[in-house]
């Protein structure tokens, strides 16, 4: 049986506020959960309708019903976790790290974090107006690799500004990247959905590069944030 | 105002076998709609809350409420477009071809569109299982880029299996692409989301590439289909 405060601080994790006032969050899925349970993440409560064969006192049997009251999801898939949000470790300027400035979609973000996860990116660092990483729609995209990435919420404009390795800047009107020198270390900057990179930002950007366009595409459409950063990635990488 | 049979007709093409039966699809959303006027796709009927002063037969004004009883979307953006479906152009060999392989999620194939018309392809190729193209979540992820990809539904295992060109398939572990000598001709084969290549596929492909993975992942984790055939189509085209 769930109480009426379990239900009520369950519910209220879908909010931002309520998830950093609480230092909690909430993985809904079988499979993203038990993939979780291995990490170093620390669980906090397991609600859900099979047991997981893990300490008791971490586990809520409930019904499918009281599943439901308390899932974000319109079909949900057995087990609601809600972890402890991890504490974010110290950046480190020595490898190549992805910057987000202002990305407002939770599937692009989660699906960045995949990226960099694949890409062995150590540290995801987001302005503050990015899609906070742990809104349920983010981990239901990120699939695991959460754990994986460090991601730090910070002023950007002030760590750009600051920083002494390249800041690379994604640009519809940039230097083709194929032919750009991409060094091991560095920032790759990726704008917003709608706006791209913000001026503030863009005035400390060192390299401006730019993926070319092989089609007949009109100049106003550009390739999606997540799409792009896949493609930036790879040629950071390659090799 | 609206008639009941303009209601029942729109309606209907939410389903798969209506758009086939009337050869028809919906596009919402005045910035794609007014790329699409600008296409060579053929208008059937706009159905707008202002006027876009367009032919006054293809136009039909209507209020608000009207559009939210035709609308497929949440918040209904102004003006609903009906097209006729194109024809589709015969497949030209000649060039790099994709063709996806059971490809279910509709976001996934409206980016897997946009890649396709960023990076200058011609023709995708779609098992009948993929998804349909004229789904109208597929057209809300596609920006426009529908109107210059020509997209054929075919038995695909067919079609390689005649294929002169070389058949080039994603999978988990397949050679390094990086290494990997790609020609400016053939056809990259994309997988399903949950299961990849099918067996029968898999059976005609020539060369099996693979993206490296750089982070500590677990081997049981892939790229995402869409972002995969990002890194790859990159690959392809970079010079």
């Amino acid at each position: 049986m769930l109480s009426k405060s379990q239900i009520k601080l369950i519910t209220s994790l879908k909010q931002k506020k309520y998830r950093l006032q609480h230092e909690l969050f909430v993985v809904e899925g079988v499979k993203t959960i038990k993939e979780l349970l291995q990490s170093n993440l620390v669980l906090h409560k397991l609600y859900t309708t099979e047991t997981f064969n893990i300490d008791a006192k971490d586990e809520i049997l409930i019904s499918e019903a009281d599943l439901k009251r308390i899932s974000f999801l319109k079909s949900p898939n057995k087990a609601l976790a809600v972890f402890k949000i991890p504490e974010v470790k110290q950046i480190d300027k020595s490898k190549l790290i992805v910057a987000l400035d202002d990305v407002r979609d939770p599937g692009n973000l989660g699906t960045i974090i995949r990226l960099c996860d694949w890409f062995g990116i150590r540290d995801l660092i987001c302005s503050k107006e990015t899609v906070d990483c742990f809104n349920p729609k983010v981990i239901q995209a990120t699939m695991g690799s959460i754990t994986r990435v460090n991601i730090s919420y910070i002023d950007l404009a002030s760590f750009l500004k600051d920083n002494q390795t390249t800041n690379y800047g994604a640009f519809m009107d940039g230097k083709n990247v194929y032919q750009t020198n991409l060094l091991e270390k560095g920032v790759l900057v990726m704008g917003n959905e709608a706006n791209g990179i913000s001026q503030e930002i863009e005035s400390v950007i060192n390299e401006r590069v730019s993926i070319p366009r092989f089609g007949n595409i009109r100049a106003t459409e550009s390739l999606n944030v997540a799409t792009a950063t896949a493609v930036l990635l790879s040629e950071f990488k390659r090799r």
